[in-house]
Parts: structure tokens; sequence; C-alpha cells
């Protein structure tokens, strides 16, 4: 009798932003192998479960992929519930998908169980809608990690054409903000980065385009997002809005 | 003493992919209002709620969006914990943006729950990953709604730089690949038409980009959104795999 691999998405950090059936999996869980940025408190839900972080951290060497995969086999083949619970969604910048395929090959059921994207939800409790009527009618995701990355995509895109959303993008925000002037970006697009989004230290700095590379922000090491588009605008409007009233609050 | 509005993404379709802070909400909830794509079945969280369908169906007058406002605000004036909850995420093409505004504008406190959108979810549970080391490392999401809407991204956008989303994408599907084909993308880019997403009458064609304005497709009322790119091969991959096993669970 094999067991299943559910690769699992976590949300963007607060516990209450997992799914129902990322909690159904977590409670039937034999093993579950988490990652960096997935919050601990996320793991209450399967008591029983052993508990295995695979994620990387700064300054320490990471657990290879092949030995990720080559646990979850091994669980599985042995009849066990495994969930690879990872960040926000299993597929966006998770390799959930090398990871289905290696458990395909290896005749392992796998299932993908969707969670809210930090690309959508880390601007949303910032109050910056992706897309908003008359401002921004598409929006573009890409990871801040390598150039190579999103250098084909934020080159062709036309200016203000959709909303941009850098995963991942905080030590990369000068090259970035750099591509897009060049490409013709006006210097007053409106911009954020948003620091820790979805737990209780999130920070959101605001500004013009043509700050977005030097602007100063909080010492840390929470992972950072940056948006850029008009529809960053809506922030400003809903705060200006509240400015006598309670500030929009955000669910975190 | 003034209620509160919670902008709340319902997720896909799937019932289980609420959210924990979306059941919460539900369950407090003294009015819902709900969409025409929200599942029925999410209703049940709310037992003591109020019920107001508020969406669009084919042929029938719609609700018009400040009627939809105006109830809102009503409510939360006399108290109430008024949930608007929308098919997939609130800030994904779902005005979440404009009735924030709208509801800050009249000095009413609003969140947003954030939602597991269809954007992601409809292709991972079709087996396609929107980003996948050495196929695509970059996601442009757009609505097929208005050529005005997608027109400037899509025609910008270098072939192959990005997976290519379009929600609402079902009618517009003909024109969307004839511009990307004039755009440079290649006949033969891999593209999937994905109907019912995260539903039980789920149904993926997938073929080449050069079939896909003209690619048969079952009669009905499905949503259905297209995904373009070296990513959708993933699924091929998969099922290649799965061939002399289960197919890939989906959890749908």
């Amino acid at each position: 009798m094999t067991g299943l691999v559910s690769l699992v998405g976590a949300g963007p950090g607060d516990p209450e932003l997992l799914t129902l059936r990322a909690v159904g999996r977590l409670r039937e869980a034999d093993l579950v192998l988490y990652d960096a940025l997935v919050n601990p408190a996320s793991l209450q839900h399967a008591p029983r479960a052993r508990r295995a972080f695979v994620g990387k951290r700064a300054g320490r060497p990471s657990i290879a992929q092949g030995t990720i995969e080559r646990l979850m086999i091994r669980a599985a083949r042995k009849g066990e519930r495994v969930v690879r619970l990872k960040s926000g969604d299993p597929f966006v910048f998770g390799r959930g998908g090398e990871e289905a395929l290696a458990l395909a090959a290896a005749g392992v059921p796998c299932e993908v169980v969707p969670g809210v994207s930090a690309a959508v939800a880390g601007p949303a409790l910032s109050g910056i809608p992706v897309t908003h009527r008359g401002l921004a009618s598409a929006f573009l995701v890409v990871s801040g990690h390598a150039e190579s990355a999103y250098e084909p995509a934020l080159d062709s895109l036309a200016p203000d054409s959709a909303t941009v959303v850098v995963l991942m993008g905080l030590s990369s925000r000068a090259p970035i903000a750099h591509r897009l002037l060049a490409r013709g970006w006006p210097p007053t697009t409106p911009a954020a980065v948003i620091l820790g989004a979805a737990t209780p230290e999130a920070h959101t700095w605001r500004g013009p385009l043509a700050d977005l590379g030097h602007c100063a922000l909080p010492a840390g090491e929470a992972p950072g997002l940056l948006v850029i588009g008009a529809a960053v605008e809506v922030a400003a409007r809903l705060e200006a809005l509240s400015q006598s009233q309670p500030q929009l609050a955000t669910g975190v």
C-alpha cells in the first residue's frame, strides 16, 4: 500500500491563511517537511506527524533538493502520508513542479493543495490591489533572485501595462528600478516595498519608482517583495481616507 | 458602534480551499453578499447570516456596483459584520479595491481576507506550475474580458519570457492566440484551456498555441482560463509518467 505526498501551500505567513484542505492534510500527516518561511504555528495542526525542517537558512548549508525528494519517496513507499509544506503556493517559485515530477517518476501518488500566494496577498494586506479598474488590468510576477530570471519579462513589458510584483526582491530593488526606468516607466510610478507580509512585523514603504532603489528600510531578515505600478496608489488613497478614523484593518 | 466589512476571497471553487480566516468571518457574519462563481457550499459556514446573491448571471440584469456598496455601508453602520464573498481573491479582478475605497470614503472599517486565486490554482490543479525551473521564471495574469485590458501587456511581453494566464479567457482565445503568434510566440508553444477549475466538472484541453484559437471544447457555462507557455509541458510530462499508475490526484 503506497502512501500519498501532498504538496501543500501554507500561505503567505499568517497561519489563519491556511486552507481547510491544508489543515486536513496536516492532521492526517505522518511526516511534514517544511520550508524556512512557513510559520511554525501552522505545524500545530499536525500533532502526530514527525516534522523535518528542510529549508534554507542564511549561512548554513541547505538540504539538497534530491535529499528532500528521497525522503518523501521513502516515506510514501512505507505507506505514510507526507505533507510537503511550502510558503505561499507550492507552484509559485516553490519547486513544486520539480517535486511532482520526481514523485511521478518514482510512481508515488502526489497531489497539489494550492495556497494563498504572497504575490497577491502581500500587496493586498498593504492595501494594494494587483488589479484595479482604470489603474491596472494585468499583473506580472517575477522573482528577484536572479537577473537572468526577471530580465526578459521586465525588459519587454510596456511601461504601465501591468502591476509588477517582485518576490524575493529586496536585494535586487536597485537594478530592477533602474531597468524599469530605462525601459521608460515614469519615475513617478508608484512603488512599494513590503517586508514580512502577513506577519505581525509587516512593514510597508511607499514612494515613487525613482526612489525605490535607494529607499531606507528597517534592518532585519524579513523577506521582502516589491510592487510597482499605478495600483499602488490605491493604498495611498485608502490611507488618506482613513486618516480621521481607524486604519484599514488588514487582518494580521 | 460601527460594524466591519470583510472583503473575503472564497478561493477558486472547491469549498475546501477556503482559508481558516474566511471560515471564521463567515461564522460571525450577520450579512453575506456573494458572487456568481462562489460555491454555494461555502455558505454553510455562515448559518446565522442573511445571504444575498449579488453576482452577474447570463441574460439577467446585474445589481449595480453602487447598490452593493450601499448595502454593505448600511449594514456596517447598524453595527453588523458583513462578509463580501468573492470568487478567488478579492483583489484579482474582483473590484475589491473599488469596494475598499467606497467603504473608506464612508468611514466604514474594512479588512481584506486574501483567497486562493484561480490564476495560480486553476493551472496547478491541472498539473501546470505557473513557474518552473528552466521553463518559466515569471507569470503574467490578464483578464480576457476586454481587448483594451490585455492588449498593452500581451503585445509587449517578449515571447516565452513568462507563463501567460488569461482569466475569463474562453471567448477571447482566438484573438489572444492570434496576438501572441503575431508577437512571435512559436506556434508550438504549449497551451491549455481549463474549464471549471477546482470543481468536480473540471476539464482541461492541452495543445499547441497554434490550435488554441479553434480547439473543440465541451459545451457548457463553466468559466474558462487559458495558460500559455513552456510550463504547460509539465502537465504532459506528469501525465506520461503516471500512465501506468493512478492519475496525479489533484485534490478536487
